[in-house]
């Protein structure tokens, strides 16, 4: 894996996903870098479930998207992910990159946050689960 | 509204909800056919959420779907819905008619029942809201 | 794979498919099964965009589906399908099985045709490509 | 209407976009977005699906989302909509708000552009319509 991005997911479209042009519907994508990064969080021992059963709230606050090159029908990608704790912020970097030509398809910037007992917060185990794969990427 | 009917919903087909063929995808049906429902059961006091905050789970048992004519890009087209109560079910007859023409573009049986205490089970509140909606009906 | 079942495809549940009462949609059930059916086509050299591209309209004329268990977020499953030709209809039986459990979660008739030339009838190359699947599960 | 926007359009949220946190999921708001956008385009003489046979394909190249509140499970809501003409692109401004207390959920910049005959370029078609719409605005 190139040493820029800590999670790889591999995915195939499919055509439910495409629409009246022919193409992946631009806010597919947007579930595509979701199950990413969840899945990218399990990996590292955050299961979605478990975080909100112990009362914290991770939500998107921002998304930014750039399209290269659409997706069609029956293609492979796969989408590369590194993250960052800034303040009160986790962002993801996301990209998605069609298979096997390695095309760039998709560059984005998704900032998450959190809220816990009603207020705008980090939560400990998140920052520590990240700090602990961005001091992987960096050894 | 026919007299075969207890409820009507109108929509317009949004091209997101459209494939490839050009055509609203089969699956997309199931969510007008489940906004018409929701909207049903708010219009004669059930709300989704406050069914649920009673500790009753309401789900689909079965879905029986005759695709007749496809819906298009901008069609606007009705649900319309009959609901009977038999045993431990709630069932619905909702059929779809494209606008203006009337034409029949889905058939449709939805079986539902409901969870409660972990148990297959009706609800008291549900039985008698559905009973007084046939009541009416039979008038 | 069992001997009643002509393919089988794995999936695994992503949580944007998954609704407020925490289990995935009963519409979600379509896509996979859509999914599983267009993989299935194409391992048996029918690929859904040249089939459209030789004037050949598939459509689904019906769906039976009977709900048997719910799937929840990160659950894997299986979803496996037999085929039958039938007159002007290609059947497909799609049977849905939790993973590792093989626990039933949806049984479902799906009936499709196609239009050719603006007239309901199935296509040689589909009809053939079928008759040799059901031969070789027969053997 | 204010001043700022050019179209206006109403929604309300429905059961089947939520997910497991029990509001809409990220990815549907570009679903209202672009339901509003090709609605306006419509309300200016610009339907999507002539647009396309004429040879213009118009594409999402850029979003940019701020989530601001949650909308949940019954939530009336307007998306208001600014389009802005630049270079070779379309610009369009486009906020969500919550009704009836009008409270900011998401604001959002989506660039599109289009290709004719296989090059990135602005069709005057659309150019011309959106112009019309920028004077009635200034006036």
């Amino acid at each position: 894996m190139n040493q820029n991005y800590d999670f790889e997911q591999e995915f195939i479209v499919r055509d439910y996903e495409c629409d009246l042009q022919g193409i992946v519907n631009n806010s597919v994508y947007l579930n595509y870098l979701e199950h990413a990064r969840h899945e990218f969080c399990r990996s590292i021992g955050l299961s979605f479930e478990n975080i909100i059963h112990k009362g914290i709230y991770p939500f998107v606050a921002r998304a930014e998207l750039s399209y290269k090159t659409s997706l069609k029908s029956c293609d492979k990608f796969v989408v590369k992910l590194r993250v960052e704790h800034s303040g009160i912020k986790y962002i993801f970097y996301q990209d998605i990159f069609r298979l096997p030509d390695n095309k760039i398809c998709l560059k984005s910037v998704i900032t998450t946050t959190s809220v816990i007992n009603g207020k705008l917060a980090v939560a400990d185990v998140i920052v520590k689960a990240i700090e602990k794969v961005v001091e992987q990427r960096n050894k």
